[in-house]
């Protein structure tokens, strides 16, 4: 197993393609993206009513590494505070396959 | 970034407004809620089919400081022991923004 | 608060059955699933379009013991290979009720 960064953002629908775009520019190699999330933030409630559907929001989930931290939580500073949301980091082991 | 406590449920969709409330009563500034999650706990398998939607699961995420832990822990209990499910607590970094 | 580790896969739809029959083998004692999740990998993307739905992703959650993670991990290490994935360990603290 080797050592990884896990990132975890949540943000609002309408940034997903900028938060993608992002993380290859930064070369992760992958994400997971889970559509339709309801949440409460400090910007108010986010629910999966159809009205509101435009303001759902996406969890996102990549890893990467040690280096590459700093890079994508500068990135993502600026789109959190204009809509919102978090993006946490956490250690994790990745089994290599 | 800032050290927070992750803290990840998942419980019986009914629950779901409960622990909601708990919450917001401890203080915990936001949180995500993902909805038709399916598993199997030790009270037996909770799946999305139509006939059992009601027993469907939701996965709660959210963060709090460490001071807030204990109280969401001893609150989650109650509702763990009821219904099943899992109240997960780990360390992470919130970005700042 | 009692210790163990917090184990997130994320492959191929297909694999599912494959990977909750091993879960159970190695005797965890539940796991959670998420369904329909998207996301790009090592083997290119998996959207949630009705064309390649077949070919869409699973995120499943589990926890285990110390002991059980290298059998956990051995054994997805031949899907991922194999499809594609993240085999992601992390340390966590569940609440006990």
């Amino acid at each position: 197993m080797e050592p990884v960064k896990k990132i975890e953002i949540i943000t609002n629908s309408v940034e997903l393609r900028k938060v993608l775009e992002f993380l290859e520019r930064v070369g992760v190699p992958g994400y997971t993206v889970i559509r339709n999330v309801i949440g409460k933030g400090d910007r108010g409630t986010a629910s999966d009513d159809i009205e509101v559907t435009v303001l759902s929001n996406v969890y996102v989930m990549t890893v990467c590494t040690e280096e590459q931290v700093n890079e994508v939580a500068e990135a993502m500073r600026p789109i959190l505070k204009r809509f919102g949301g978090v993006c946490l980091v956490s250690d994790a082991q990745s089994v290599i396959h």
